[in-house]
């Protein structure tokens, strides 16, 4: 039976969120969230697809500093910023993603061009900020993502020698699901990756599977936290794979994957299926997350309330 | 039931290979595959682990210039060499992948090492090389891997501004998989990529889930083919969920993923379970492959005998 005709979930990022968080800063991130959640929710409300709703939530996010994702982005070991994004068509099995990426504004539009106009799914490093750039998409320079609480995440880290994910703030990644009224399914996640990382370490986000994915045959997933344990599980597609092959319910698929499969404190991951069932689903202390529906649901959180 | 204590397959691409191959190659490639096979057997028979098993088997495909992997990968666009390799161990979950990595002689060595003593698990372009450097690996100039065979095959497709797969002598990517005596797991893969490619284009063979998977659980994979494919079904993962969330067969899960989930002349996969079944599935011309196990089976083929 389904239980709305649209659902968008959003998330921020997962992680050790302490409840002692300036509270000026936690009204800043609700409102963050309250703002992507909207411009996504405008989208399916006036018959938009899921796949414009989770592009236009994501971008929102990634333009705002408060996130791990475009602007506000980490700091790499070197000092720079690397950019992760993936997007996936639940209805064609589109899917479009960058790797390590520093010059592209927002790094999951250029994910939805790639996909749109290219035969190939994943493009890393340079040669992904060149094709960007001949696809005309908006460039900036690497200090665009700049942002000065980023800035000290990151000399604290390098001082103590540490590659962490982002901060005890959040494991910073952003990302949407939703289901569109005319029962297609899309996913996309964007990130930062790990403050202070090294060696172009590719995380879960653009990995196809790992931190994305969607299938109409199954439901849409977006996962943050702890990257390589979400690559080791296949995490999005695992849960794909026990509600289509297992026939679990997305609750039990999600929380088993959550609660039993991943560790304590890897993170969390949103997803929805296209009878309108969604799961924001985490192991961590916190996660930034949203959920807006035809119904008129619409709600941010960030810890158990 | 289990049908072998041990069983090794191996491929080195699948494709249009012509029937009308000179035999002189086609000799050095029955070689090749033979060598690679007996490789990674004698690991096996000496009750060897299935990890070093298709580590082994792949280096020495690595090492032939006959196979787009190693010494003998395609040329860019540029008219370099970016190679992408993935271990992975089926009891632990371990697993290493590198991506566009141009001067590590063996990408499955620097896969097994990342896999064993890093956090992460996959490393992408400069940085890759960078970390393999520090790590000790045998680094090679780009140079090493040249091959005058693929030389021309580059000039071609760059004269006809093709993006090729290893031409129509194979859609080039070598990998085995393993189930040791011990009853557990391990696939690998390692592959030049696409002739001619361009902006840092990822396949499926570094991509954990996509090109290579591994789990006691359920099964061992390794795909070869046209990318992409491979990426947008998450297909060594999808054919573990098949046997171990739909109870498929093996061969039943194999057989629905190239037969019916993926397109004619995609490519195909080689796959193991802990039981000792294996598969070597295809829908192009021909695939180079491999298999032998504790009966005493030994067998090398390209086409249909």
């Amino acid at each position: 039976m389904k239980t709305a005709d649209f659902v968008l979930c959003i998330h921020g990022g997962a992680g050790t969120i302490s409840r002692d968080t300036d509270p000026a800063r936690v009204a800043l991130y609700r409102a963050g969230l309250s703002a992507a959640l909207q411009a996504g929710l405008d989208i399916l409300r006036s018959g938009g697809t899921a796949l414009d709703a989770v592009e236009a939530a994501v971008v929102c996010m990634e333009d705002n500093p408060c996130f791990n994702a475009g602007r506000g982005a980490v700091y790499n070991a070197a000092g720079q910023h690397e950019l992760d994004s993936c997007i996936m068509d639940g209805y064609h099995l589109a899917c479009g993603a960058l790797a390590g990426v520093s010059t592209i504004r927002n790094p999951i539009k250029a994910a939805r061009r790639l996909m749109e106009t290219s035969p190939h799914i994943l493009l890393a490093g340079h040669g992904a900020d060149t094709w960007a750039e001949q696809a005309g998409l908006e460039l900036v320079n690497n200090g665009y993502f700049d942002d000065e609480f980023r800035h000290q995440q990151w000399l604290k880290a390098k001082e103590s020698g540490l590659v962490q994910r982002d901060h005890d703030d959040a494991k910073g990644t952003v990302g949407a699901v939703a289901l569109d009224a005319a029962g297609n399914l899309a996913a996309a996640t964007s990130t930062g990756g790990m403050t202070n990382k090294q060696y172009g370490r590719v995380g879960d986000t653009p990995l196809v599977g790992c931190g994305t994915y969607a299938n109409n045959a199954g439901c849409a997933v977006s996962c943050t936290g702890t990257g390589e344990q979400f690559i080791r599980h296949v995490a999005a597609h695992a849960i794909h794979s026990a509600v289509v092959y297992g026939q679990q319910s997305l609750e039990k698929a999600c929380q088993t994957m959550v609660q039993h499969t991943l560790q304590p404190g890897d993170g969390g991951l949103i997803a929805v299926d296209r009878q309108g069932n969604w799961q924001l689903a985490y192991n961590s202390a916190g996660m930034f997350r949203g959920v807006a529906d035809s119904s008129g649901l619409f709600r941010v959180a960030i810890w158990e309330d």
